[in-house]
């Protein structure tokens, strides 16, 4: 099952989304328009709508509150994005030059705070405190896990406890906010409210490792990053955090790299890493996770749901070939 | 009547928001308590607070829930000094160095983000619909005050229905918000609501015409930013919207600081403001709209509290002089 084939099933719903994201969006300042345009493309994967999209199909609760809530959840993710990419000076970003390139640093940050309480004005209107005690805590927490991240540039000796607090609260809650919000908009019980999370949770894990990996890993143009870019952001991963462990040569390399500002080593710590058994060890994990989020499916009816989300969560791993 | 006098008169309140806010603001990261801390110190002004709290005594409605909202509110003006400075590359804030001065940039981003996002737990915590509704709305409008304000710098040509537009957005509309969320938790009628609101508004934007007149009058260090901040970011305000009507001379001057870098030229501004009438436009203006504000509170019954609002607002001009 092809990406594509999950999207198509879900056109219609997808279509309602982008249309209410660009409905809600219009604005009389140009520069709003432009940049949401740019960066909410409906070119997107929309993994976090799909997920929240899929789920309500599968409690067979569909409404249009999932449609606001998918919305809420891409612009959310979307202003994290332009922060994000202010912070760590990032050029490029789904193969296109980031808003801050193109923009500006200012208009990136401005921009995104408008995002930020437009999704909540957005969320206000599903009319369900559960869901909007859900959401400021999730955000809450994200920019928890950014704040960790920033404080954690450069710190060659970041353990992967710490790595997994910043994925975890940098992307996976926001995966287990997009299941959770459709159980708790169906009204589901509490198992199967934390089962909904969990999955979500899981999935994001896994994303982001793959993710964290795919930085090293790719030399492939759809990525849409620059190669590397973590670590020229000074941001340490799960295959570097891999390859660290015990390696005075590689920390010394990584030391040059980052503070006497040899950036031509990154070819070095690349080749270090794909040469040893780091990346293996993240898929390993990422592996790992994803076993958790199908397991977290236990708990509900098997239909035909299921199986778009198990291959919702494939399309996620395959992004490695 | 002194502004501590007023300050006394809801001290029990007021420490109760300063507790409130540092114990929500506690976290496992240094980062932000450390910024947090230095922010939101005890010594900040809490007007915005305090016309929420004076509002809940006038209307014999106080409660826990108006500690929440006077916290959350003030986290909100907190989270947009923290990127407004950023977008403004200021260096002083309330007689301190800002916090992208000692932290940086991009702290200040994400811990904005950080009190943003608190700030709506708190509101969550109100278990009102309607307050959550409002502060979703008027942080965004905020939002857009703030890109306003962005796109217009080195407008030269800003026109005063413009200036009042960007006045209204980022400041008056949380300045309304304070004394409307009162009115909304007293469960008040129509015409209440409204004239809360709009003593707030208007409140709101008295006191931003005054801000920005004494960004070129005053020598006072008490201002605590540096004089003459506005010009130096590009930010066009009234005085220097009413003293470049159709003065060639001062258009000139005016492009030459802000384009060709002629830096000392803001002397000759300041002087050029200072001995025209521009100043008492602004002053008289803003003496205008805090009519416009005591006006709206004719429609309550008189009460004690009345005079205290009255005096908050005489304080605000007395910061003149």
């Amino acid at each position: 099952m092809k990406f594509e084939y999950i999207k198509k099933n879900f056109e219609n719903e997808l279509n309602k989304v982008n249309e209410y994201i660009e409905n809600n969006l219009k604005s009389d300042i140009d520069i709003i328009n432009n940049i949401s345009t740019y960066l909410i493309s409906k070119s997107g994967k929309r993994i976090r709508p799909l997920i929240n999209l899929i789920f309500s199909k599968m409690f067979n609760s569909f409404s249009e509150k999932n449609i606001i809530m998918s919305s809420a959840i891409e612009l959310i993710h979307a202003a994290t994005l332009l922060h994000d990419d202010v912070v760590d000076l990032s050029e490029k970003r789904r193969g296109k030059l980031t808003v801050n390139q193109v923009w500006g640093n200012k208009e990136s940050i401005l921009v995104g705070d408008y995002l930020y309480t437009k999704s909540f004005k957005m969320l206000v209107n599903i009319n369900n405190l559960n869901i909007l005690k859900l959401m400021s805590h999730v955000t809450n927490i994200m920019s928890e896990g950014e704040i960790n991240q920033l404080i954690n540039k450069k710190n060659i000796n970041i353990n992967k406890s710490d790595y997994f607090k910043i994925v975890r609260c940098k992307t996976a809650e926001l995966f287990g906010a997009s299941s959770l919000s459709s159980a708790i908009l169906a009204k589901r019980n509490k198992k199967e409210l934390e089962m909904s999370y969990k999955f979500g949770l899981h999935f994001g894990l896994a994303y982001q490792l793959i993710d964290d990996i795919l930085d090293y890993f790719t030399e492939d143009e759809n990525f849409g990053k620059n190669i590397c870019d973590d670590i020229f952001s000074g941001t340490i991963t799960l295959p570097l955090i891999n390859l660290l462990n015990n390696n005075t040569y590689a920390k010394k390399t990584v030391h040059d790299l980052l503070f006497n500002d040899k950036k031509t080593e990154f070819l070095k710590i690349k080749n270090l890493i794909i040469n040893s058994n780091s990346l293996d060890k993240s898929f390993n994990l990422a592996l790992y996770h994803i076993d958790k989020a199908k397991e977290a499916l236990s708990v509900f009816n098997k239909c035909f749901y299921f199986e778009i989300l198990i291959n919702l969560i494939n399309f996620t791993i395959d992004r490695k070939y």
